[in-house]
């Protein structure tokens, strides 16, 4: 949408470009910060050409549970893509499966590039098994928190086999608050079946009888902590990839800023936010209150793996004020991986960036 | 609720009566239109005076499902009932089954008429099976994307037998978007058990179990594109009638301009807009990116019929300037339907207006 | 967080302290109050400290399901605790069961207080059971509708034995329109899993297959009616605590004016309020449609008592000024409870308030 239409035109007479967050005193009382964005001085547009695949492997999600997945360079989730509102990408996706695949770029408008959508027999045609390819070229004009994931047989594809990755587009025009985070993560919310975890094609629809949830591929207490130091300004990224979440951080608010990538005009501090399926909710929260804080789904039923507690989609948030050294904090020992929630990831510049965290095993084919 | 309270009356000193969406300059620029409703020249109220039946019928919703319904007017949706706010409505409703029915209009204040707002046993009789009849009286003073549906039994009747149709009351402020649509659609989300399909009275709670769902009674792909043309713009009202909805359409953004058919003083651009059981949204997009591209709940398991995908809560949006000439496109040969979404028939002025292409085949009784 | 980081003491300059609620002109056409809130002159803050404890007991839940729960002080739901914002609370729990529990103070910051937030391996132990006890230190520095809640393997704990509780905070700002409340009520959503009935460890994830559904612990028609007069500004108090809810109500819109004990800065009218798991909505109403109305989930499978219906989350607003004399009304006869929805409980000042009508039958241990 490269084009604004003549009547968008009209009714711009008098409107700046400018976006501008209106918090409440409360919100600005507790440290957020209102205020207009400000578009960065122009950078020309880059174009990010990359490889990917999809391949057969084998996830751990569990004690107890690893799936058939079909990873995205054999990884779940799939690598970053990270770019800049107004680059070009062109993705070239080798499908190296026994499975029919694609990649549809969720929340990206596709810009007369309505054939690279990845919607198999609707705009365009699933990447042959065994070797096929396609490639996909859109401009990035869509800014904000966007994924990515195949849309073949969605509800087996994405449901349970871990076809999901982040695509993140930095605006053009970030708002005030973006610029203060200082650590930025993405958790991607999935969850899995255990009873066609060694088939691919034993369902259709597999996504009705889920027992086992994750954050980035893992189920708590397999996952990993989030380490902030006071002061941070902490930035969540949350997708709701194949399950629906309510989101509850303990001890602190989270002002809810974005929604699918677009700024809310109106942000709102909450302790709890949905996120329904499909959809991605940023939020920033203050880092002013050291502890030990629990983040995790409140609907009960996603809190276990196959029914043991505690397991799924749950994580801790660890203050470095006050540490890991209580005996019996269930991660004193817990060997820490910083790229888990991709922050690491995230400064890496932009393109393709793989996660050897994420990485699935191989299937012998 | 025609009778605004002293102490609202005290507290509109200053404030005039017109409703003044604000966008965002992000909203703004992409082409939608801020800016105050205008209240219309009054017009002097109608009384709208029509028969409804409730009938015993057999609705097909996808390849090899039939299911037992109780269907208004003999259709599943239920007619549209389409009027402006201030009107009066006196619907006298006859119930030919073996059952008995009500209709409560959900969403209508039933200002001074709570015996007409079709609650069985709480205020008011259901209607007597074998040609029972009531008459329902109000006046229509609540303006927007409201629904009507049985209260009797509801996990059964409106669950799973399609009890539920639209009624759309034309407020008297319009907003300045609503002015710029050019095409009009209603989409009913519903589930259906296939195991209660031929008793109707096997459970009385069978919503526990969906395995089919549908868009207006037909499950993908045996439901309808949208066609539009370059420069439309599109006005989708969601109702999530018996399932809920992550709503996600492709190539575009949503303004969500209304909730519950009241306008929204700070709509926001979505993806994915997810509408809770009983809620209504009313999305506008500008049709600027032509393509084919799906719409469909991102809900898996509402993605399959009985296991098999695609399914259920699925559609595409068919720009004219790109046509469907693709020999692999799954639609190429569709027998269109202009009215599968009520557009033609939100044209044909006020009242209620059947639908010949949502008729259910009679039960023989 | 009473020390306002240095960052947000900069971004206040220039922001008063007053949160002001912005309505549309529907909204105040309706009644409804905008403007600023004014802080109440501080009054010094209180410290109460209370005794509570954790109890085996049997809860009759509907006619033919009772059901073994771990329940606070005895009762489900739990107590009333009722403090005003900046006081301090000092909860001394003894553990009188064969489980280990904990509480959980949702949505309390545990400002330099993380050690009693909970969250047991985490930021503290569980109380041992059999008598032990824990006290939990905090000040009350976050205002609004908040609940406390079990934190050991919440899919059961909290999610079918009842061990979830109200704990509201008076703001020291309270916004207009709350002043202008006449009637409180505070509504539990849950549900229960009657296989799990008489064994409180037969799943450590029971969560999965609920059957019953009750608001404060009573499936419809066990529960009570809310009774109101014309004139009479209503607010709810909607916790969804092991069930996300669809709230509706008919013959009026409500006014969603907190979100998780937050004030919403820009509130809008609604027929259908949606709740997701573990957060709270706060709507106010004007009670000016004389009737007998309900209030319901609109989710179906919510509605009925292990598939009887009607049942589960159902309740009606009775106006005086039309009775319920109808000898068809079903609640004709029924014994009322004025303190049902705590709204005496809520008026009997600061603390821990006990509801004698949520006592559940003592366990013979």
């Amino acid at each position: 949408m490269n084009d604004i239409s003549r009547r968008g035109l009209v009714k711009l007479a008098g409107i700046g470009a400018a976006v501008a967050t209106q918090l409440s005193a409360t919100e600005t009382a507790y440290g957020f910060t209102a205020g207009a964005s400000e578009t960065i001085a122009p950078v020309a547009p880059q174009t990010h050409k990359f490889n990917m695949t999809v391949e057969e492997a084998r996830l751990s999600v569990s004690r107890g549970f690893e799936t058939n997945v079909w990873a995205y360079n054999g990884q779940v989730p799939g690598p970053l893509i990270h770019v800049r509102e107004g680059d070009f990408v062109e993705a070239t996706v080798t499908n190296k499966t026994k499975g029919v695949h694609t990649i549809h770029w969720h929340g990206m408008w596709q810009t007369n590039s309505w054939r690279s959508d990845g919607a198999p027999g609707i705009n365009g045609l699933a990447i042959e098994s065994g070797g096929g390819s396609n490639t996909y070229s859109f401009k990035a004009d869509r800014k904000g928190s966007l994924w990515y994931h195949c849309h073949v047989e969605v509800p087996n594809h994405v449901g349970v086999r871990g076809m999901w990755g982040p695509l993140i587009v930095d605006p053009a025009d970030p708002l005030p608050i973006e610029k203060e985070v200082t650590k930025d993560c993405l958790l991607m919310f999935s969850g899995w079946n255990s009873d066609v975890a060694d088939d691919y094609f034993a369902q259709e629809d597999p996504s009705g009888h889920l027992n086992y949830f994750s954050i980035n591929g893992k189920s708590f207490p397999y996952n990993q902590p989030i380490r902030v130091k006071e002061g941070d300004v902490l930035r969540l990224r949350l997708f709701a990839a194949s399950v629906a979440v309510s989101f509850h951080l303990h001890g602190h608010d989270m002002l809810v800023t974005h929604r699918d990538g677009m700024p809310v005009p109106y942000p709102q501090l909450a302790d709890t936010v949905h996120v329904a399926m499909g959809q991605r909710a940023d939020v920033i929260v203050h880092m002013n209150n050291p502890g030990r804080w629990p983040f995790h789904d409140h609907a009960d039923h996603h809190l276990s793996n196959n029914g043991d507690t505690p397991g799924g989609l749950f994580g801790i948030i660890e203050y470095e004020e006050v540490g890991i050294d209580d005996p019996w904090y269930l991660w004193a020992h817990k060997k820490y991986d910083p790229d888990f929630y991709f922050t690491e990831s995230m400064k890496k510049g932009y393109g393709l960036i793989t996660q050897s965290g994420f990485k699935a095993t191989p299937s012998k084919s």
